[in-house]
């Protein structure tokens, strides 16, 4: 998959000593040219990480030229000294990038509790600040540099044309468990070389963001530096987009950030199965939430589908604790295309088809309807397996 | 563990054919010969059994002569088919009970969405009758009689002197998994001999059961058919308890669902810990709770508690989405007593030591304290281990 880097934009990813493994990228630097607009969407977990925090007070807003990545170390629950070492890792990241002045926001992904080890961040961003490029490789280093438990990396882009000018978006995220609605632990970055005003590129975010980064789950744990940037430097020419311009930016971005979201379960530590939750006829778009959450979030729901086990029951009753009323007489339940439950009693079906349309595909689609009203969502989360207990016994120590 | 059997109870439990192992009991039935007041607390799942709708709608009350207990099949998701079989058992138990008039309650565990096997049922009831007995014997028969992948059945009893007789308190609980507060698939049947009037047994059932059941999980997940029974028969004599002589009879019930409680994380599927989780400084108990569900929740918790890994990171950020609002910087976290985060900050620990406490015994204690007021709540649950993967992924088919 080749991806149109936006106009503007350099970057690279090195291996700076923080990761054990010095064949993993650790740190990352992406600098904007001319100076770009940055809008953030961030963890709303009341224990948040010290970058979250620094990017939060700065964005929306404008005259940003760099954005400093590192992994294998969040900056989170390190009090006072936490904050100054983001402020002095985005300086790092604004001398790393050299001429002109602005500002630069960070991103930080890892073990939490630990103080960041400024001078490997701060060698390594001048390393990358000597092979900053804006080709596949660089953007791959870049997204590389985020990655923790991640198995792959994770882009997506799209172009478009916008008043007669070819506008890119370019995104790259991180994540595979302690993943959670409202956010998990992801770190998403989307360039654009679309002109954009701040105040746009926050809507535009905010507004995809929730329908996509916050409609995925792994494991219903929120991370403590969730952060979602989107920076537009403008550099495709032309006057901030608005109006119908501005919904196709917003289309197109609603795009990248969905396969981004979607490559993050996709990824999900020991998952063997990717689950589709489609939600509907509930009273409304947050009900509807609130009952996916609460199926994808049962490890009775997440083992079964790991066995190949059609086991509606454990379906049903996890709607029932969401806290959100609905007549359980009117709820039909379909598994990959069966019909498993209808209004109030088991449905007649083959248990042995069923369960071998779970084992033989790695994609299962679970449809839940009710009789309240045209509330809907789709949620995206993976089975639990023993692989996923393995790796989280194993990780820190 | 030797239980006084309160006086005037009868019980029994044989296997009738609903679990394929024909060791295994799966039918009780408990007699009153004197008849009984019952109270009873449920489910709040709006996905709830036939039982339970069955039970909930004759408790408080009095005059019930016989409580029918089945495991292997939960009568659950059944429709109006289910309450009628419902209702058909509980008419089947007053017939096996014999002489005399009254009502009976009925107690269903196992797998959702199947029809009761009533001919079974009703045969074994029979069987149960013929063999009633007031001794340890028969105790542990019913105990198991309610088992499903529990490996040990559960038993508590306590005796107290009031007004000058003495009352016996006997209780059996049956769970696993699907373990949630508010309540998790769990049955507790509690028999005393001691005389309550239905609005006093309800109280100090409805009491003792926010503290002691409501106050465990092993996964999660709600169950549809939690019901925990108590019945008094009075045929320890005396007039109905009142004023100090019901508080301390509250109490040793207090104390006998508390063991019956702990008993069910302590046989959590696959559990390899049992962690007792004390949260306290809240700004109410129901903030403590919301916290403490969180982090008892939290997979990326429990499989740090299984490995050994003293990850307070996971604690920290766990709290953080509770959903209730406090100052992190007045943060203490103790692990096995030691102190590993301490006013916003990491504490000097070491770790290996940490991790010993924890890999070496069972129990692993969290206390968890904010500065928000004081309000705490005692909560237990287990870890998470690959076998409890493993069980889930195949039990159903």
């Amino acid at each position: 998959m080749s991806i149109a880097i936006p106009l503007g934009y350099r970057m690279s990813g090195v291996h700076c000593g923080i990761k054990r493994n010095a064949t993993r990228e650790d740190c990352g630097l992406v600098v904007s040219d001319p100076p770009a607009v940055a809008a953030g969407v961030y963890t709303s977990n009341l224990v948040f990480a010290a970058p979250v925090a620094f990017d939060r007070a700065r964005t929306p807003g404008e005259g940003f030229r760099a954005v400093a990545v590192n992994s294998g170390n969040a900056n989170a629950c390190t009090g006072e000294r936490g904050l100054a070492d983001a402020a002095r890792m985005a300086d790092l990241a604004v001398a790393a990038a050299g001429e002109g002045t602005g500002q630069a926001l960070v991103l930080s992904t890892g073990i939490i509790g630990e103080f960041l080890p400024l001078e490997k961040i701060g060698a390594g961003l001048k390393r990358c600040a000597e092979q900053l490029g804006n080709n596949q490789e660089s953007l791959v280093l870049t997204a590389r540099s985020m990655m923790t438990t991640d198995t792959v990396h994770k882009l997506s882009g799209r172009t478009l044309e916008v008043g007669g000018r070819s506008v890119r978006i370019a995104g790259m995220a991180k994540g595979a468990a302690m993943i959670a609605p409202r956010m998990g632990t992801m770190l998403g970055l989307v360039l654009t070389d679309a002109a954009l005003s701040p105040a746009a590129a926050q809507r535009a975010l905010s507004s995809v963001v929730d329908d996509t980064f916050n409609c995925i789950s792994v494991d219903g744990h929120m991370s403590t530096n969730d952060t979602v940037l989107l920076l537009a430097n403008g550099a495709a020419g032309g006057s901030p987009l608005e109006g119908s311009e501005f919904e196709r930016f917003c289309a197109a971005l609603h795009e990248v950030c969905g396969e981004l979201a979607r490559a993050i379960p996709n990824d999900g530590e020991g998952a063997t199965h990717v689950i589709t939750l489609d939600v509907a006829g509930c009273a409304s778009r947050d009900a509807a939430r609130q009952i996916a959450q609460s199926v994808a979030d049962s490890p009775l729901v997440k083992t079964a589908v790991a066995g190949g086990d059609p086991n509606w029951g454990r379906i049903i009753s996890a709607a029932g604790y969401a806290g959100v009323p609905f007549d359980p007489r009117k709820i039909q339940l379909k598994v990959n295309g069966f019909l498993l439950y209808d209004s109030g009693a088991p449905a007649a079906f083959v248990a042995a088809e069923v369960s071998a349309s779970i084992r033989d595909q790695r994609d299962t689609r679970i449809e839940l309807t009710f009789g309240e009203g045209n509330g809907k969502i789709r949620f995206i989360t993976t089975d639990l397996t023993a692989e996923y207990v393995r790796l989280n016994a194993d990780y820190h120590t």
